[in-house]
């Protein structure tokens, strides 16, 4: 362990608390877990991806912990820091990687003991599958980064979970608050989850990969979802995901409006701005 | 040249042209090309890409050709065969790359001469851009290729079209009526198209690339999109492409409601139904 390693707890061993882990070992920090399944332990000790772990609240690694993650759906993160938060040492630094901030952040923040801070942020990584033995922290090379910081976050904490997110490997760190992200976050992540959705629901032809090209499966490559977790997110962020839903149903039918009338000017003008709009995404690193 | 090398005529040497001729010269058959930009000639002339090229409807090629594959816009190949048809002697067999069949296929067999079949196919496979700079003949490793016969095609002329979709690289040949092939079309890759329209339409905030993950990037790839062809091949097939749009709107509604009301039964229900059905898709070689 050099000097600037430190000591960091991920609770929850799944696919990112998992891609976490191996990004954050492979930096030379220690690491020690906390996970419900005893599996997700033995797959993680004797893969080399954690240093320690435990399937029970380990008080050593809470108190012991200079930075902890929390990789775990939003209900349970906070019913953890309702039963545990107390055993944080001042001084630790409590990050997470929750899909949904406006219903967490605050709530998490009024529960830690003096001295202990929550700073949010959600790394823009993942997988269509789930459990450590899927994880992989190659996803997030290039990926963006979210910090997503309250007026009672100190700018040192600000500048540690942005070096937390260098650190995973990311391209490119951002800041939102916790409205800013949950808006955003309706339209990027969560209304394209049930674009996919809707659409695999759309068609019960069970021939359909015979014929298929790429467009087809990049657009449902996401409707492969956890149900349990992708229900509560949209549930908590139901405000703005709804409204989201709606903006683009208002596109797409005045799309399907102009197609059906032959008014193929507003088609053009429209595949043009898409065109135009998309192309900004090339500028960046990925495609 | 084998024995078994054909002479193979690609009118229209773009993206998609310019992909089957690296392909078919890659397996030693004598590619000559008729296209109307001298750059694309030459480009591919002195890539090797083709044997033989002419801006000019060259009478040679046509009158000695094997087969003619046609890469145009749907109704560019409609004129072209009006035009120029006549030229191809008997035994000749046409075929071709368009997106969309009701409106293409009997006419294009109605103006050809006796003797000269044309077999219509559709390669599942492309990109995001266009030109034969952009062309790539490994974009059909695995992908499909629809052979889409009428009553009036031969049982030889139909292995042909199959031979050649092998010869192309394509992992999968299947076979489609026209009717069937639009209605598929149209649900797989054109309304795809209209989503990833509507959904860069709906948001015009240039800062997203600053926050996306790999979802939106993969549900908008084809939001750059060739306005002069997809509002041809959206025009010619608008019957069924907008059934399709309202079928999907239908369910992504049903969706919308659902969350808003806290109906997550119905949610769950949508996400297990997408996970199971998109499962299928990865019992194929490609994700």
């Amino acid at each position: 362990m050099n000097d600037s390693s430190k000591r960091i707890l991920i609770v929850g061993l799944g696919l990112m608390g998992g891609s976490y882990a191996k990004a954050l070992k492979s930096k030379g920090h220690h690491i020690t877990a906390i996970t419900l399944d005893r599996d997700s332990v033995d797959y993680a000790l004797s893969n080399g991806i954690i240093d320690e772990g435990d399937t029970e609240v380990n008080d050593g690694y809470v108190e012991s912990c200079d930075i902890a993650v929390f990789a775990l759906y939003p209900h349970t993160f906070i019913e953890w820091i309702k039963n545990h938060g107390r055993l944080f040492r001042p001084g630790t630094l409590i990050t997470d990687v929750t899909g949904v901030k406006g219903s967490v952040v605050g709530e998490v923040q009024s529960l830690l003991p003096e001295g202990v801070e929550f700073i949010s942020a959600h790394p823009m990584a993942g997988r269509e599958s789930s459990g450590i033995i899927n994880s992989d922290c190659s996803v997030f090379k290039n990926a963006n980064y979210i910090v997503v910081p309250t007026e009672k976050n100190t700018e040192r904490a600000i500048r540690t979970c942005e070096w937390l997110g260098r650190e995973l490997g990311f391209g490119r760190i951002s800041q939102l608050s916790p409205d800013e992200h949950d808006k955003m976050i309706a339209f990027l992540s969560q209304l394209t989850h049930c674009i996919a959705v809707a659409l695999m629901c759309a068609n019960d032809d069970e021939q359909i990969c015979n014929y298929t090209g790429d467009s087809f499966r990049d657009l449902t490559r996401i409707a492969k979802i956890n149900e349990t977790m992708w229900s509560e997110l949209f549930s908590l962020n139901k405000k703005y995901l709804v409204d989201e839903i709606d903006s683009f149903t208002e596109q797409l039918s005045r799309l399907r409006e102009a197609i059906d009338k032959d008014d193929f000017d507003t088609v053009k003008s429209m595949m043009i701005k898409s065109t135009e709009r998309r192309k900004t995404f090339d500028k960046d690193r990925r495609k």
